[in-house]
């Protein structure tokens, strides 16, 4: 397979790129960032994100740079639909899975858990559906995962710096702990017997996806106490990881 | 908004990439191509697709020609996930609205329209999951809407041979084509009053979508016999329009 490789960005730079994403970044008080750039011409709205920002600024110097579009193709990866904005951050330290497990058991908690699901649009897609429909987490197993990245971040639309992004080493063990804190795993698989639908998860769910090729490892399916299918039809009855996600993600809050 | 643009195919060539794109497009009796185009070691696997195939070969030389990666990387646009698989192929030619709206009335029938939706990979995704769930074409304002690609075919894994897509140039009008059929035109908006669940909306539906930026245009919008909302919540309310469209999809599935 080909990928494009885009030069890596000067030493420390980690850019988010696109509106949404920027304003979420610096409305987000977890967040440190180092400098805004945006288009020139759009100077005034530049400063009112940065009065309103709550993310912290680290380091010293300017922390507003302004760029024309040939600025802004020189800045960021090719192809990168950054919208005029542009925002050199540190990626975010995500809690920890057990925090996750055990926050009080108020109102419907769903966690979203992805096995080896590598494409960074993806998971930018996913977390922005569970942000959507209120989902509490997503959860990586880290091998191939992909890293914070601008791409992730602009396909999240923002929700990167709403829904945590967890990685774990070993999503199995990642999700024995979750059952630990009382959370049912519901892995869905197209050749599952129970529609999504039919099921009553609790009130504490993990869905549980996997790769488009390869589907949930032994390991991780073993540890789901529903498989679960979505009512797709013949003759194309997968959907892209990121569509079924939002489908269950919707089916929950549904019947929530 | 700086686009990658890559050079343009040699004249009148048309790839489609990605394993299922391909093999759809191969399955496809209305599909016309020219040469397949196979990585060196899956001749086998190549002759066998082949033998196979329903799309009808036009022009004369030879069907097959195997590559490394390096002879894909040259052939296609740079970042194609190609997955081992091209082929060249014409355009499909789609059928006329009037010939969707015509169809006889056995079972549920649905149609989505994208008004203003521009992004292929956003067409291709919608595609999927209308064939997933059983859509009968997806419809798109012709102005500022991609061109069969192979972006566009990879996105939509197979389904662009699957589901027939539609350009109007006058989306607003092929609505009313389609409602004088006995369709009901539902448009997604996140203001609606009402939830899409709550809604009866009969055997025959469009579903009606806009792009994430600009919503449905006025003239869209007033053809609409329902406006409907997904129940997102605060603070990301808007979901990514091919994630849109399998809620609601996956809803007249669920419901139908």
């Amino acid at each position: 397979m080909k990928h494009t490789r885009p030069p890596p960005p000067a030493r420390g730079e980690h850019w988010l790129y696109g509106r949404h994403a920027v304003a979420a970044a610096l409305a987000n008080p977890a967040r440190r960032w180092r400098r805004l750039v945006a288009l020139a011409g759009h100077e005034d709205e530049a400063a009112a994100l940065l009065a309103a920002a709550r993310a912290r600024p680290v380091g010293a110097g300017e922390r507003l740079r302004l760029l024309d579009r040939a600025g802004f193709a020189r800045l960021l990866p090719e192809g990168a639909v950054h919208q005029g904005w542009a925002l050199d951050a540190e990626p975010l330290t995500p809690p920890a899975l057990d925090d996750i497990a055990a926050a009080p058991r108020e109102g419907r908690r769903i966690v979203v858990a992805l096995d080896q699901v590598s494409d960074p649009h993806n998971v930018g897609a996913v977390l922005r559906s569970a942000a959507a429909f209120g989902a509490c987490a997503v959860v990586l197993a880290a091998h191939g995962a992909p890293p914070e990245s601008g791409a992730l971040a602009k396909a999240a639309s923002g929700a990167l710096d709403m829904v945590p992004l967890l990685r774990e080493v070993n999503l199995a063990r990642g999700l024995d702990r979750l059952k630990a804190a009382g959370f049912w795993c519901c892995g869905l698989d197209e050749e599952a017997a129970a529609p999504l639908a039919a099921l009553d998860l609790g009130p504490r769910v993990v869905l549980v996806l996997g790769s488009e090729g390869g589907g949930l490892r032994r390991l991780v399916r073993e540890r789901c106490d529903f498989l679960a299918r979505l009512p797709t039809r013949p003759p194309l009855t997968s959907l892209n990881v990121s569509a079924a996600a939002a489908v269950a993600l919707y089916e929950l809050a549904r019947g929530g």
